[in-house]
């Protein structure tokens, strides 16, 4: 690994987003198995769908593998829609998840064909109005407390901006009725990140939302239950158990398919689980320095490029692959980026050996919310993305923006 | 102001950066009025340069309108400088202030002849070794207590990762001795965002600073004060009173070139003070909710257009402006926008007349840190962003970004 890294940044360029497919492809299958193994638990007729979650990680190479492993997508966007397509899935396979668009937007989604599901009454009602007759999803909000690694991702409960509550389904099957909607579908998603710990509590959101479907809707057919599949960011985390959430799954599925007999359809949403930890951020070390008993490792990625341990405080494991064999000193330290603002750190108080200026450095599980966040505050320029395969090789699946693409638009 | 906004969301798309230019030419005048009365009191010979921080707005707008205010602009990136040289600053005018950067980046602002602030030994080491016998300019950290508006912008202290901090002063000069190196002056960054009631902060930060200037170093001819100048982002702050500051920065200055004759120079970095005020971002009400007792007005004003809510928990002022002349029911809101992830607010609990879809939505203050931050997360395009001058005429100053901008380096 550690000629590769050096290769893959001299080839590249630095920072660089890798993302190894044979990982990913382990990913996409284990969402497939999962879905199969709730298909094979669940009465006969009854599919699962798998809807990757394109906002994790839009590049198209992503995408493609995505389908090729026989998952579905969802997109929020008409440029993700767009990638979906240009990816090679066709309407049938794509969802439309969404929240506070516009008309002009929901006819983009119309014209394409594919499902949408809609965030409010008032978006039920936007669209009624232009499109009566037609099936609809829509989302809900089943009220118990969301789950979620920081509470600006925890998209369920009381305080969230998404979903229709149970007091307001009344109103939602009036306006659906006044456009003869025939909502076909419901939508409800808990937040983002549970591990096995968080099984139970995630069991217990979709009971509620079950229930919530069973009482009140009488054309539904598809159950989306959203994504959230965690992936261990931290060392100590174990990988989810994807066996024993579907185990714990299938008795709730069973018992509200026994009840609800026109269900015909579960769909999930994973995101992060398919692309996160296929995904590295190589870069550079740039300086170290020591000060005020604090050990500094400045990096070339900032947080533009990087934003999530700056935005959530999230902790990626961070790791320097150093030129020289002679081990550094072992010391605990901060790495950080090159934007001149405090909040850009990657890491803090990490047990690491001082590398020297011009080691490079790994930020694993990148490949969820890294690209498909970045920015260019500071005008630095985006990084490459690049697909490792198993046999070392290596593709270039979005070329580094250059100054040129930072400016063209003001001329 | 009605007309114009529904004007100009017309002409332009929504959403919108619209940036009132007497609004910004006055705040250039404040600061080079600031100058002014500092260089009035202070002894003869020695002048105050303002240099405009690139990163809070690097529209070459903004920049063109800095320059002819007759300001200077600080730039930390090859994208930022080169922004700067097309508004028409000349190498003199502009100040590199970097941390973590490469030897290649090193080089270009070497070749481009602009003065650099280094940021640690580590760096001037980097430096040194590429180009000895050269001028420099080094950051300090006073040690001191930062100010800011947030602890991810607070720029000073113990716990910040910029700058050289006393107790390794010695090691620096030793290290700029080694090269040649002539350390012709210094910087120093408190944090961002302070008003009136922690100007003593302020002056406190600036004299620790000064007291280590004048203790270690003996070639500094430039003192750099750095940025910070708030601005009122509620409604209840006041605006800085920039007589004020001088008025109590004077003393401490004045002692300081009175101990220390080589002092020719004070420069100070405003960013957000300029462009901030000026700016607003426009958009459209696309949803209005009534969930959980909580009004939830849905906008197409996502996260990725404006992140500092999300990213810092800021407050923007907000404003909606109906279409119809029939006010609204007056209730307490959230604000939010179009991406799938619950830290998507905009602004909570403000008392408003509930609005209706289609109506437009004002967000002030986002002049600064708005569009420089601004990205792509979940497919949507940047906005495009317009200068409104005082005779209600418009130019487009940056085009919006089509899907085009976000697809093209994968092919």
């Amino acid at each position: 690994m550690i000629t590769t890294v050096f290769k893959l940044l001299e080839q590249y360029g630095s920072p660089l987003y890798v993302y190894r497919y044979p990982v990913l492809k382990e990913r996409c299958q284990q969402m497939k198995g999962f879905a199969n193994k709730l298909e094979k638990g669940l009465s006969k007729g009854i599919v699962v769908n798998m809807h990757y979650s394109t906002k994790a990680n839009s590049n198209i190479a992503i995408l493609s593998a995505v389908k090729e492993a026989g998952l579905n997508v969802d997109c929020m966007s008409p440029v993700e829609l767009e990638l979906d397509k240009r990816s090679g899935f066709t309407a049938d396979r794509m969802l439309y998840v969404c929240n506070n668009i516009s008309a002009d937007e929901m006819k983009m989604v119309h014209q394409e064909g594919v499902m949408i599901c809609l965030d409010s009454i008032s978006q039920v009602e936007t669209w009624g109005k232009m499109f009566p007759g037609t099936h609809i999803m829509v989302r809900i909000n089943p009220g118990t407390m969301g789950v979620g690694h920081s509470t600006k991702v925890i998209t369920s409960g009381k305080k969230t901006k998404f979903g229709i509550s149970e007091e307001n389904i009344p109103l939602l099957l009036e306006t659906a009725e006044k456009y003869d909607l025939h909502i076909k579908g419901t939508h409800q998603h808990l937040g983002s990140l549970f591990l096995n710990d968080k099984v139970f509590d995630y069991i217990t959101g979709v009971e509620a939302g079950l229930a919530i479907v069973g009482k009140y809707f009488k054309e539904v057919e598809i159950v989306d239950l959203g994504g959230g599949f965690g992936v261990p960011y931290r060392p100590e985390e174990k990988p989810l158990n994807l066996d024993y959430v579907a185990e714990k799954l299938l008795p709730a599925l069973n018992r509200f398919a026994s009840s609800y007999p026109l269900v015909r359809e579960f769909k999930f949403e994973p995101g992060r689980y398919i692309p996160c930890e296929s995904g590295l951020l190589l870069g550079h070390v740039t300086a170290v320095k020591h000060e005020n008993d604090t050990y500094w490792i400045g990096t070339d990625i900032g947080m533009n490029q990087l934003v999530r341990p700056s935005m959530y405080d999230s902790y990626h494991e961070v790791e320097v692959i150093h030129q020289s064999e002679e081990a550094g000193e072992p010391v605990i330290a901060n790495f950080c980026g090159n934007i001149c603002e405090s909040g850009d750190i990657l890491a803090k108080n990490r047990s690491v050996t001082l590398p020297e200026v011009g080691d490079a450095v790994i930020v694993y599980n990148s490949g969820a919310y890294g690209f498909s966040m970045a920015s260019n505050y500071t005008g630095r320029e985006r990084p490459a993305e690049v697909m490792l395969y198993e046999d070392s090789s290596s593709k270039l699946i979005r070329k580094r923006e250059s100054w040129i693409d930072l400016l063209m638009n003001m001329f």
